[in-house]
């Protein structure tokens, strides 16, 4: 079969990463047929002269080309098109993993795979924001599941909104937090990443801009791009967002801001009462909903942080995200959103188009487990645990890594927001590290831009394994970067 | 504030059903900010005048706007807008709620939703699909519990395509149909509702045509259109689908066959044998990909149906869907995918950005039940109550309807067809049935056009419920329609 012959360039000027361009061309091509199955592609060098480009940025296309089956490369034959029908269907699924237009930042593809990928089996694992296995309450499972093997008659789907005996559950738990809420306020999600996603489909109309702190918990950025929105980072001060460096919507634009008050996700920050204040006030001021995140909302050091926005919104502007993923158990994959009735209603309905609620088990674990009254007390040693590790966690890098980074103390969360100096690569010691099976994330991961920041969790791993994945990282460090 | 002034007429030949334009026009005045808060309406006579429809439809449009909180009426002074910046939003998710431009069907929205809000707190459902609670096997899960609460040592996220002791296990399963596959193949899902919704967002590009048995699933025409797909019914005859009266998708055209073979539903239609290969066949020479939906492939009554159409799929053409909502537990939430490596490598990918994976707890419990020798006992059992359900409830209806209804005895499933004679007015009806606390699901939510058919589901009422039920129904009946 004849060879491919190509007139195309990328724009080097575009937002669009030209690895992506790239991507996106072949897939174009493929996908209308233009170049069939089993057609030859020009050589790697040829492709890079046509392209304009240089190697790496072209293997990079390739592979992402190869790894979803639209092109294979035969030893002696070089690379042909592959794709069949699947793939090219896979292809052309542009809503969710291409990176979108909102020019203003560029999340590291690479580096999110990776991780995922390694995440399951990596060593060490200064990445993973979970509860240490340790931390987990066997007690109060296994009283639960006993109580529930006595008392489980049915496990039939449940209230579209979420086990009522949860709901309120949850209500008495938010009052402790300052929230006066009650179960028709609240709706049960599979953790509140789907909450979020929930919320973009069913409330966001497209172009609608998202105000976040930058950077912020990158996992959203990915379910507010899927949602065809516009990103606008907001920088943050030690108080938190400033919101007053936003440029406000226009009347007729849709605009929402959202927001991790407490512990923000990547950089631990926590925003001050007054902050609170001002920023609620700026947002009814210009009729800005609030997409408040508390995940971390429990996982407090020595003194409770301030309340919650929900906790003072007098309007209904605030819809509430809690979990948790972050205080007991990821894996039951139960959060919780608190808006006001109409805003539940819809989302409700969404929902049971989606996938017909959360577990029924988890639901009823959980319920079980929140109105167990040694659950406050697991929640007080869960909390010493974390800052007795995070304590040692900063001992351990000033130790190792005292001449070369910096970081502000947490007063809870799990992360240390590290920034290394200017001499380290980052990128370059994170592909070190995944090879010496020590996972972190690259700060760039959660910002607007590239940054000399590292995430390190101190909660998942032992303080053991947490200084030999510091030493692991000193001797990379020492041996391939220089001031 | 003064009374809105009017300009706009829906246009009676457009595929979009009238209230729909209307209520669509609404909500983009109200989203633009051209009718403000506090605007006062015309009233319902002016409206139906300037709109030219009669009162019913106004009514449906204003009720749906209502709903979702951009008009109320204050008695005394007629209706205002309502909307604020959150309902305004809601407004705009065009992507969701609104019924799709594919012009060939309009389901049945107000149905629908009735079903939904009363589901849970009717007296007798005769619309439920879900094993009785009576058939729960506590002795299982109780076991299940136990053990559990033994070895249980924490509960994190799990691996993306879901614990691997379940996917073991759902292999062994799936043997027993015929489909040879490995844990590699098979992404665990919260039910397979969320399967659909993963590969219509991941593998179906816009407007891609699904052609589908006419009546099918309901809720998976709802996700398919959420898609932006164009749905094109296919007839049945009692060998299954007529593939050979689909109009063949033209080259560049992006077409998927999605099909319950095995106990179709509302159907309960059995696809032959010999039309599984058929089809297959049919399907692979023009290119189609084919959604295996197999929910009910385990509640045969007395003899296993065909294998899987999965079970045959030489040419990884076919993605299957499993779960376990009907024949255990559907608030367990856990489901199965079946397909080739690079489709459930997608499917993973996608699945991590939308809720980070279906409930550990879920799933452990489930790979412990199905590992339990007594499992295969209770199958059995449930498929000798549901057996003797389905001739008690056949034997009902022949008593109660034998002069006005027909159907075909299903071989499994949950589900009678029951086709109404034309003098009964099912849209009426079903009203009548609610108000009395009867529920049904009428045909037309499966099918592409109005019919005369209701299914009724034996499976969640005991049989002396299911008998009240059509009581009550030949009283209606006889009370408000005559031959």
């Amino acid at each position: 079969m004849a060879t491919i012959t190509i007139d195309w360039q990328p724009d080097k000027a575009a937002a669009v990463p030209i690895y992506q361009q790239i991507t996106n061309y072949f897939q174009h091509q493929i996908a209308r047929g233009d170049w069939p199955m089993g057609a030859q592609l020009p050589s790697q060098r040829k492709l890079a002269d046509q392209f304009g480009v240089n190697r790496s940025t072209l293997i990079t296309a390739l592979e992402e080309l190869s790894a979803v089956g639209l092109i294979t490369s035969n030893p002696g034959s070089g690379m042909v098109v592959s794709g069949n029908h699947w793939s090219s269907l896979l292809a052309e699924h542009v809503d969710w993993t291409k990176y979108v237009k909102a020019g203003q930042f560029k999340p590291n593809s690479h580096a999110l795979q990776k991780i995922n990928q390694f995440e399951t089996d990596a060593v060490i694992r200064l990445s993973t924001g979970e509860p240490a296995p340790e931390q987990f309450p066997r007690a109060l499972f296994k009283r639960a599941f006993a109580h529930l093997g006595q008392n489980l008659t049915s496990l039939n789907y449940t209230e579209p909104a979420g086990i009522l005996a949860l709901r309120q559950q949850i209500a008495r738990h938010l009052q402790k937090v300052g929230i006066q809420t009650q179960p028709a306020n609240i709706l049960i999600t599979s953790g509140s990443l789907q909450a979020l996603q929930l919320v973009s489909v069913s409330l966001f109309p497209k172009n609608a801009t998202i105000y976040t702190e930058a950077p912020t918990y990158v996992k959203s950025l990915h379910v507010f791009q899927s949602a065809h929105t516009r990103l606008a980072g907001v920088p943050m001060d030690d108080q938190g967002m400033a919101y007053w460096q936003m440029t406000p919507p226009t009347p007729d634009q849709h605009a929402i801001i959202y927001s991790i008050p407490t512990f923000n996700n990547p950089t631990g920050i926590v925003m001050s009462a007054t902050r609170r204040q001002q920023l609620l006030q700026y947002a009814q001021e210009h009729r800005l909903p609030i997409l408040e995140d508390a995940a971390y909302q429990d996982v407090w050091f020595d003194h409770q942080p301030p309340q919650p926005l929900k906790a003072n919104d007098t309007s209904g502007n605030v819809i509430y995200f809690g979990s948790i993923s972050k205080s007991l158990a990821p894996g039951l994959r139960i959060g919780w959103t608190v808006a006001s009735q109409p805003v539940i209603d819809r989302l409700t309905d969404v929902r049971m188009q989606t996938d017909y609620g959360a577990s029924s088990l988890s639901q009823l674990v959980l319920a079980e487990i929140l109105a167990d009254p040694d659950y406050e007390t697991y929640q007080a040693h869960f909390r010493t645990v974390l800052a007795a590790k995070a304590a040692r966690a900063q001992a351990i890098l000033t130790h190792y890594w005292g001449d070369f980074a910096t970081w502000q103390a947490p007063s809870g969360g799990f992360y240390l927001w590290v920034r290394l100096a200017d001499w380290i690569n980052i990128p370059k010691l994170f592909d070190l590290a995944t090879a010496q099976n020590v996972l972190f994330n690259p700060g760039s991961i959660y910002d607007f831009q590239p940054n000399q920041y590292v995430r390190l969790s101190f909660s998942y791993e032992s303080s053991e394994r947490f200084e030999r994945g510091i030493q692991i990282l000193t001797r990379l460090i020492k041996a391939n970067f220089h001031p």
